[in-house]
């Protein structure tokens, strides 16, 4: 067999069994040995951004690695922004890049470039085979770097001879390290501060997000008065009816200092300490005050659903203690679209497991919150700020969980960055329901704008931020693109578009005017 | 005034006025400047490869920069697959990147990344201002760096607070070198090559793609007998009656191997040696064979119309000699539309003056030796393989020149990459026809399939080449991004349509189903 088919079989051999890919020329061995090798599931999307955000997607709710297929270094660099955004929610995600043949490279035809220097900042592995022979042993490694300590992007650069030359054949799978448990004395030292503190607060991220993590963390709270809060941008987190309603942490950093200006004790599990998303004139960098003391009971690569279940237990905490939010029966929203209405409306009509994934921006600020009160869920939403992560997680998400609904909040310039996922949700049939938040501006750079001491911008200031005219029509983008759709103009409509759509097997859209 | 207006200020006054933007927080004080500091042209685009695909256009019909406007690392990364084309294209472009404050680096907030990393490879010059007051210099340094020697893009990466910093002002623009010319000893010795053989082939690049290069080219080729080639991604080169109908140097190896097998001189002229655009088992990096003599009259940074001209002087060749193309008078085509049928259409009615961006691939590969007998015409195409430049070409094609009509003749594979580009082209109100080739493929790596020997391609080769289901509808993508269209399936509706667009001012979009 030759290399190709020696990684592929290497992959589904490892339990990696899902491709995202966007090939090209260089990689035309790898797509052939996707028949040739059987059990891996190959899923085109038209734009690179698309395959990588879906490997995050996927990644956050299975918790292993996908492929993803990229051609060459201007392929790749397409996926960068969703890989960034993947890093940032340390997903498994094993990044295949065809390159020039060895012995072609230094021709510097057309299509060459500097690979490695494109893929180091989005990579914790990165290699480029040498042989088809080393091939094998190369995806093999690549997939257990993958993994170690609950994910993050290895990157493997495959030159066309070492995909179409000979190899000994697959390699096994490699031993890797899973999240790191952490050590008794760590939970003692911090069961220790809690104790003595009336004023902390507890900041969850990484695997403290799931459901062993947040109850450990209710459970803890009601010992010792600490609030739980979720970081800003949760990669995946568990929520709904008989879970803690955790609020999240805020987004600006004037909120963030406001939040920790009395707070005594930070314990920080699954996640760094809270810094402002951006630098502003007389705003610090770190939000906690300096009289705040900052413990890490897990770092984001640690055990940290682990940890907090042995801190609940080392102070004492009683099994079912804490606060569990419970089901709520939200009235019909009516009027006027607002972030309000929108998110009354999704609240009230969530089905139970559903997977939202959170890119409304402004426009979803007031959903999270209420949907405390919805049906179990799971959200994904946008951890490295590249936007046009929604719609390809959505992707991922669905191939990674069929059977369960897809609701993909979007908004609507954000969208328009990796758009070309509909279609992909088309060919596939996957059941995402899609729900674009047309407010037709960059609403944020508004508000940017103004805390820039900006508030009256002038006419260029306006055209940089206005997404109309022309007026994004997005009914016909999913038409186009082979996704049924229908447009809300009031809370009624959407409510009548969002439950038809929930109702249909495969994808719908709905544009929601606001 | 802070660094920001300092910045545009200093742009202007190099004659630096149009900025292709796609901003965010870290930019917001570059855009405020748009407003305070007059004279700057804005264009937003959805998406960053639309950003620096039209800074590319834009810069190879102008010959000089425009900014782009760019949010820090996953905000860049988005336009490097355009930037990689520009390279190849030796494009003036200065890209601004937006990062974090420079206090708030270290803080590794969520969008913080290695931006140098992802730069250098795109990048012929790249830093990273250290404070507001050295902002303008280096503003002023990066505009010169990138008009060098024709072209090639400066990358500056300005800290959020060097934007909002005072600034004593801005600076005046550099010096640069343009063109290096060409010594009389290289260009006799050229003359000597030539005089002595009889088989003799001469490749144009770069600045040897004009009139006057061209046209010298004929005069050389008319003394000599040297055949004259472009080549094979001519960055912007002009064609039509009048001017010498010159082939493109062809693409695949076998072809190029051939062609020059008995070819004793090479000159190359604004041009490296031709390579194989990639590796192929048993075939050369290098298509010229060993027994070939290779010279370089010019280097894509020499001048080398004047090379040329002096080399035609040299030679003694008489100052009209050589054959030049002759108005075509081409016959409706009917029937079925194929790349003969399209070809033919688009020849007979393109008007004079007409700008093509051509990045149609298999659809489009009658249309070039046809157009050969079309009024004057300026041909861009994909200089670096990286597709989806096409329609963000002819952005900037248009913003270049005014009072032109662009076509924009695109691949539906490759338009689907950049396709937010049809939005700006509405926004703007730009004379761009594009005219998709629908064929529903990416026909090219079904060739390369088979070329790997992959005659018969298993279901998973077929799903990663197949466009279709679903089938992407152009009509309906134009309609959601503002763009009036309509669908041709003959070559009768082609030219109906065709007409209609090419009468209208402002942006029209027709799918032609071939």
């Amino acid at each position: 067999m030759n290399g190709a088919e020696a990684l592929i079989r290497t992959a589904t051999a490892a339990g990696v069994d899902v491709c995202f890919a966007n090939p090209g020329t260089t990689e035309m061995h790898v797509v052939a040995a996707l028949d040739a090798a059987p059990g891996m599931r190959a899923v085109l999307a038209l734009f690179e951004g698309v395959v990588t955000g879906a490997a995050d997607g996927y990644a956050r709710l299975s918790g292993k690695p996908a492929l993803t297929l990229l051609h060459l270094g201007p392929g790749f660099a397409n996926g960068i922004a969703n890989l960034h955004n993947a890093r940032r929610a340390h997903s498994p995600i094993v990044n295949v890049i065809g390159d020039q043949a060895t012995w072609h490279l230094a021709a510097d035809a057309p299509l060459t470039s500097d690979i490695e220097s494109l893929a180091r900042p989005v990579s914790r592995w990165l290699r480029k085979s040498a042989t088809a022979a080393a091939l094998a042993g190369d995806t093999a490694d690549a997939i257990a770097a993958a993994r170690v300590g609950g994910g993050g992007a290895a990157t493997l650069i495959v030159p066309a001879d070492c995909a179409w030359g000979d190899s000994p054949g697959p390699a096994k799978a490699r031993p890797f390290d899973p999240r790191k448990p952490v050590t008794s004395g760590a939970i003692d030292a911090v069961a220790k501060r809690l104790r003595g503190s009336d004023s902390a607060v507890l900041l969850l991220g990484a695997d403290a997000l799931g459901r062993r993590g947040q109850l450990a963390a209710a459970r803890i709270a009601a010992t010792t008065r600490a609030r739980v809060l979720l970081g800003t941008f949760p990669h995946c987190v568990e929520r709904g009816a008989g879970l803690p309603p955790f609020p999240k942490f805020p987004y600006f950093p004037e909120q963030g200092v406001e939040l920790l200006s009395k707070v005594t004790e930070l314990v920080l599990a699954g996640i760094t300490e809270p810094v402002a998303f951006f630098g502003y004139p007389k705003l610090p960098s770190k939000l906690a005050p300096e009289s705040c003391h900052v413990s890490t009971l897990a770092s984001p690569e640690e055990d940290s659903a682990g940890a907090l279940e042995a801190l609940a237990e080392a102070l004492g905490a009683k099994p079912d203690a804490g606060i569990r939010a419970t089901r709520e029966d939200f009235p019909e929203a009516t009027g006027k679209l607002s972030s309000e209405t929108l998110g009354r409306t999704l609240a009230r009509l969530q089905p139970e497991g559903a997977i939202v994934v959170d890119e409304a921006a402004t426009s979803g600020a007031q959903w999270f919150s209420l949907a405390a009160g919805a049906p179990p869920h799971t959200v994904l939403s946008l951890t490295g700020g590249a936007i046009g992560q929604g719609l390809p997680n959505a992707v991922g998400a669905a191939i990674a969980c069929p059977g369960r609904r897809v609701i993909a909040f979007q908004a609507d310039g954000s969208g328009m960055y990796t758009v070309q996922s509909l279609w992909t949700m088309a060919r596939e049939q996957l059941d995402v329901t899609v729900v674009v938040c047309a407010n037709r501006a960059y609403r944020i750079l508004k508000v940017e704008l103004a805390r820039a001491d900006i508030s009256q911008p002038g006419p260029a200031a306006r055209a940089l931020t206005d997404l109309e005219p022309p007026t994004l029509d997005f009914v016909s983008l999913a038409k186009g693109l082979g996704v049924p759709a229908e447009r809300a103009e009031s809370a009624e409509q959407l409510s009548a578009a969002l439950s038809r759509a929930l109702s249909e097997r495969g994808p719908r859209l709905v544009e929601a005017v606001i």
